[in-house]
C-alpha cells in the first residue's frame, strides 16, 4: 500500500544561524539542517538558493540525494558559491528534478541548554 | 527549474509576547517574529491585523518586502497603529498583494535558558 | 485585500499534558492550549474531542470564539464532560460551524528549564 | 457537524534519535514518537519505512490502530524487523489503509534540560 509522495518546490523563511555555541562538537554546535527524503527511485538534482533581506539571492547550492535515501545537510556546511553568514536573517528555497519532502530544524545552544526547532518547509503547487 | 511559490493570505492563531527575559540584548531578549520571505519580482505590500480575546482587531499594520527578499520582523517592534501588549493572547493574519511565504518563531528566555519555537502560518486558499 | 480563511475540521494528533512542573504559576505551569482564530464576522460553535489509546473518545467539550476573536484555551481547563487525565497519551479533534485556524501550543516546565513545542493543526478537506 | 479527517500516506523528513538522556526515566529519556490518530470505525493496519543515508530502506514495521483511538509509538521501541540505529540521520515514511492523522516529536535530553520539537508529518495526495 505504499505510495511515493513528494513536491518539486520548496520553501523555508526562517533562516538563522546562531553566532555561538555551549556544549560538545559536532553534537551541540548551533546548527540549522535542512532535512531531504527522496522516496522514487531516480536520484534528486536538488538545487538551494538563499534569500537576504537586503542584498540579491545567492547560489543555487547543488546537491544530489540519490534514489530511496534521505540526506540531512547542516547548512553552515554550504561553501560553494559562498557561505551562509552567521548571526544574519535569510530565507531559503529548495527545487528538485523530482519529488522531495523537506524539512527545517534548527539547534540553538546558545545558552547552557540546548533549544530546538523543526517545521516541514512550505510545499509550492 | 526554480519556481515561484507562496500564497496571498495567512494566519497565525497562537500569539503571545512574553512578559520577561533572561540573557543578553537584543539576540536573548524574548520575542515574536513573522518571517516572510517574497520571491518574486515584485515588492509585496503586506498588511497584519492583530486579532484579541475582548476586544475588536487593530490594524492594519504595514510592511513593504521588496522583490527578492526575506524579512524577519519582530512583531514587539510593530508600533503603528499602536504596540502590541505584552503577556496578552492574541492573533494574527498576514495580507499580500503578491505570493509570499508567510513562518513564524517565538523565543522565550522567562527562564534561564531560552526556549524556541517555529512553525508555517495557516494559507489560504 | 483582506480575506477571510479557515477550515472546518481538524485534527491534533499529538496530546500530553506533563505530571508536573517548576516555576511560577500559572505562567510556568506545564500546560497544553488550542488557539483558536476566528476571523469571520459568525461566532463560531467549536466542539473539541479526545481520543484515547485505551478507551472510547470523549467529549464533546464545547466553546464559542465570538465573531473577530481569538480564544486561546487550556485544555487543562476542561472539565465538561470529564477532566482530561494528565501523563496520558491521547489526540484530539476540533470541529466547527464557520471557518476557523487552530494551532496547538505545549509549554513542559517538568524541568527546571521550560520547554515549548507548536505546530499548527492538521486541517480536514 | 463532526467528520473525518486524514490520509493514507504520510512522511516526516528529520528522524534521529540522541544517544544520551538526562533524567528520571521513561518520561526524559531521548527518544521520537510517532502520534496517529485513526478516528475512523475500522482499524488502521499501518506500515512505517526507515530511510537511511547510505543504504536501502527498512522495513516495514507494522502497526494496528484501533478504530477510535490513538497511538503514540516510540520509534526507539520498534524491533522488528531491526531496531533503528541511535545518533544516525533518518526519514520515515508511514502508511495506512485508512484515513490517518500523524504528527513526531522529539524529547532530546542530551543536555541537562530536555528540548521537544514537533511537527505534523506531510501528508500524500
Amino acid at each position: 500500500m505504499k505510495k511515493d509522495i513528494g513536491k518539486k518546490h520548496w520553501a523555508i523563511a526562517e533562516g538563522y544561524i546562531p553566532g555561538w555555541s555551549h556544549g560538545v562538537a559536532p553534537e551541540m554546535t548551533s546548527h540549522e539542517t535542512v532535512c531531504i527524503l527522496n522516496m522514487t527511485d531516480h536520484d534528486a538534482d536538488v538545487e538551494i538558493t538563499i534569500y537576504f533581506s537586503n542584498r540579491e539571492p545567492q547560489g543555487p547550492y547543488r546537491l544530489v540525494v540519490p534514489a530511496r535515501r534521505t540526506l540531512h545537510k547542516r547548512l553552515n556546511e554550504l561553501h560553494d558559491p559562498a557561505p551562509i553568514p552567521k548571526e544574519t536573517d535569510y530565507a531559503c528555497t529548495i527545487d528538485s528534478n523530482v519529488p522531495i519532502v523537506v524539512q527545517h530544524t534548527r539547534l540553538d545552544s546558545r545558552q547552557a541548554e540546548n533549544a530546538l526547532i523543526t517545521t516541514m518547509a512550505f510545499p509550492g503547487d
